[in-house]
């Protein structure tokens, strides 16, 4: 038996999100990335394989970094493996690399941290070619007032005001250990790391951002919505498609 | 009346091309960019407008500079033509700038120049985001031996070798005044500035740099080909979803 690790960049604009659901209408098929790399790694190994993501990313998110990884009694080259996986796939999703990891190795329970990438487009006109990456917003958004609010959230701390308020996690204690507002030209990039995030917590945390960079809120509030430990305070979730997964981070990387 | 001149970024991946066909079916809607515009305009305007490009672009072939003048006896405002447009426009059609401009300004007979881009993404593995915009090469491409090919085709020539077969424009001499071959990171960029282009001129260029770059043919033998005024001579067409039409120059800029 073999323990395979894969890094997957794709384009989610046409799936619903990384992770086929597994509590209802199973046989219906689902248009998720994971079941349709699922389907060619079976094809391509001739056994039934099962495909552990380092997590889920929502319907329209991104991603450069995914990691996931799956067992296999198959014999085939590491190459041809990722040969025929890209040949394969449609052209959205891409197999970056394919690497044997020992037989404990597990893409969610390992993860040490994983980083995410919003990109916010900031000037009068949109793109027409960055439209599925990039949220659009045509008012002057102040970036300076975002990294001064976005300073205050980076810790250990209960991002309970920051979580999607129909998913309750055991625990809304997570620990951001990098996040930063960066404007270059009109893209304005918010990157945060921590060691996991709650449902929709990055972009419940970009749209408050946003929120205050547009003045609507003082970049001293935060820290008000963040003791609130209520959703209700903080900003409206900001679209799915500024998102990408760029790194997942292990021990032994 | 008022001469109003557009400059227009757009993704070609879903139009054939910019320009709309005269001689044939003319009553049949045809899925160019210059149509798309001239409906959403004439719908806004209140009269029948006919848009002029500063010239065609291929069937896949995007811009971020494209050029236009439409004439209007409508008093709407410019900043009222470019909300309208751009909030009617599909999302791969932008509209970056709106501008009157002289009655007797003509976006094809004045322009001065053009530059294209055209972009190869150099690496073992596709790009599952840039894969509409960039040309894939997994094999290794020497930019430097590109480059040095690049050079002699600079100047004032008759580039009928880089000329598609099937179409002839009355002189095949034109000036090219820039050209340049750069790597950065996986891709490599080439800029290519002229007072004209012959039809799948760039394109045709490109494909013969391509053939020197992965050794196919020496960087000298270009000086042959050219002299050859045969098509036959260079190298295949590059893919048109590599291409972009960056700027169009004007006298009065």
């Amino acid at each position: 038996m073999r323990n395979i690790r894969l890094k997957i960049e794709y384009d989610g604009t046409n799936y619903n999100g990384w992770q086929t659901q597994n509590n209802k209408n199973r046989a219906r098929p689902q248009n998720t990335i994971q079941q349709t790399i699922e389907t060619v790694l079976s094809s391509i190994l001739q056994e039934h394989i099962k495909l552990i993501g380092s997590g889920r990313t929502d319907s329209g998110v991104h991603s450069l970094g995914q990691t996931a990884n799956f067992k296999t009694k198959s014999e085939i080259s590491l190459k041809q493996i990722q040969r025929a996986l890209n040949g394969l796939l449609p052209k959205d999703i891409v197999i970056v690399s394919v690497k044997e990891t020992s037989l404990n190795f597990h893409s969610r329970f390992d993860a040490l941290s994983k980083t995410y990438c919003y990109q916010i487009l900031n000037c009068p006109h949109a793109s027409a070619f960055n439209r599925l990456y990039q949220y659009h917003i045509p008012y002057k958004l102040d970036h300076k007032l975002m990294q001064k609010a976005a300073r205050v959230l980076i810790g250990r701390k209960d991002f309970r005001s920051f979580q999607a308020s129909d998913k309750r996690d055991r625990s809304s204690i997570r620990n951001i250990k990098k996040l930063s507002v960066k404007k270059q030209g009109h893209i304005i990039a918010i990157d945060i790391e921590a060691d996991g995030f709650l449902y929709n917590m990055v972009r419940n945390i970009v749209g408050t951002l946003i929120e205050i960079g547009r003045g609507k809120l003082g970049p001293e509030s935060i820290g008000d919505i963040l003791n609130a430990k209520d959703r209700k305070r903080a900003g409206p979730t900001a679209p799915a498609k500024g998102l990408c997964l760029m790194q997942v981070k292990y021990q032994r990387d």
